[in-house]
């Protein structure tokens, strides 16, 4: 069966964002007053497999191994079966 | 009033995402088999305003000017009013 699978990466409460830093100062160079500014990444592809189950395990593996650096990013993975 | 939004940024479709194909590529050396990956980004910050109104306005406008490239991306705005 095939899933649609998403994986919303954010960087841990308390690290550093420089990305975001940036954005809110050029934003500010702008003329726009913006705060707590923040990034996330999202990566979604599709994948073939039996079950559910079967795989959020293949995700979790691969955010472990590739995706995220689990020192500092957290992670939310989202899966729903594609419609035919 | 304190507002809270979210742009989510993606490329259009049919432009090239070397970063999407990049991740393919290394999750099948990992052997995953994964197909049709994308990446979104979402940026995220808070604003003062007096209506909805005007953060739509004022952030279309930083769509525009800064967080986009309106040739080669869409872009989706979410605003939602912060409770206290």
């Amino acid at each position: 069966m095939k899933y649609n699978v998403e994986v919303k990466i954010s960087l841990k409460k308390g690290m550093l964002n420089p990305e975001a830093s940036t954005i809110q100062r050029a934003l500010a160079l702008l003329g726009y007053n913006v705060h707590e500014t923040d990034t996330i990444d999202i990566v979604k592809f599709s994948m073939d497999e039996d079950s559910e189950e079967l795989v959020k395990n293949e995700v979790e593996d691969m955010c472990q191994r590739l995706l995220c650096n689990p020192v500092i990013h957290d992670y939310m993975i989202d899966i729903n079966p594609q419609e035919d």
